[in-house]
């Protein structure tokens, strides 16, 4: 943990001070991380879920603005450095026992997923039935923007 | 991953395949966990997020009710078991890189959280200036049932 993120977070205390408590001791797996669920203000549409070690939380909560850890990259990541699209954090909550937390944002532009769709969770998972594999199908598919232009 | 589980869903193929593609190839984490994120269907409200192993993906997908794998417990749960509030699945959906499954579901009652509340997320982030530490602010947290009364 980053000196400046160790004084932001405070350690774990009991049970009954994580879950009803005012101070925002937050749990990191095995890996430093926790999960972020990040949802739009505005529609409350699910846009996207990621992971935050204490330094991308540090810079999140210093500047305002959505910074996660990429585990396939292994680097600290701010989003819409290169799409253009930064999250503007509202609201950040916390869960019950402190381990997800909860981004309510406000967007610079459309389209959330690096797919070019507006949220990560374009297809649903179909039971055609019994020992039948799951299919997805595609649902609010939409590209708002295009991936090969705007990553390129 | 049990019998039941192996035929319901696929190897991880290509990136292509995995983002765009209609086969159902989720990514359990090293611990065989998948995290899940759970929304009201009716009022999109952000209820919970758990974790599934294979074996509660597979009584999700056969029973239409949410069923999770407890990491503190180390086991499997059905959501509602002591409560009551069943959760019924509306809608599964899985994200881009098929790391993080949304349920979208009907509730038996209210009250998804153990600590009595809607929600899990009754409690907001809160920066009181450089060098100070996060503090909590409840939200959102009148209790709709008694946690004492419903897990004695």
């Amino acid at each position: 943990m980053t000196p400046g993120a160790s004084t932001l977070f405070s350690p774990r205390g009991s049970e009954q001070e994580i879950e009803e408590g005012e101070i925002f001791a937050p749990k990191f797996d095995a890996n430093g991380l926790i999960v972020c669920v990040v949802t739009d203000v505005q529609t409350d549409a699910l846009l996207m879920v990621a992971h935050m070690n204490a330094q991308a939380l540090e810079r999140t909560v210093s500047t305002g603005e959505a910074w996660f850890y990429s585990r396939s990259r292994r680097a600290l990541w701010k989003k819409g450095e290169t799409s253009g699209n930064v999250l503007h954090v509202t609201e950040m909550r916390v869960d019950c026992d402190q381990d997800v937390l909860w981004l309510r944002v406000r967007q610079s532009a459309a389209g959330a997923c690096h797919t070019g769709r507006r949220s990560c969770f374009y297809r649903a998972v179909v039971h055609k039935g019994p020992d039948r594999p799951l299919v997805l199908a595609f649902r609010d598919d939409e590209r708002v923007f295009d991936p090969a232009e705007v990553y390129k």
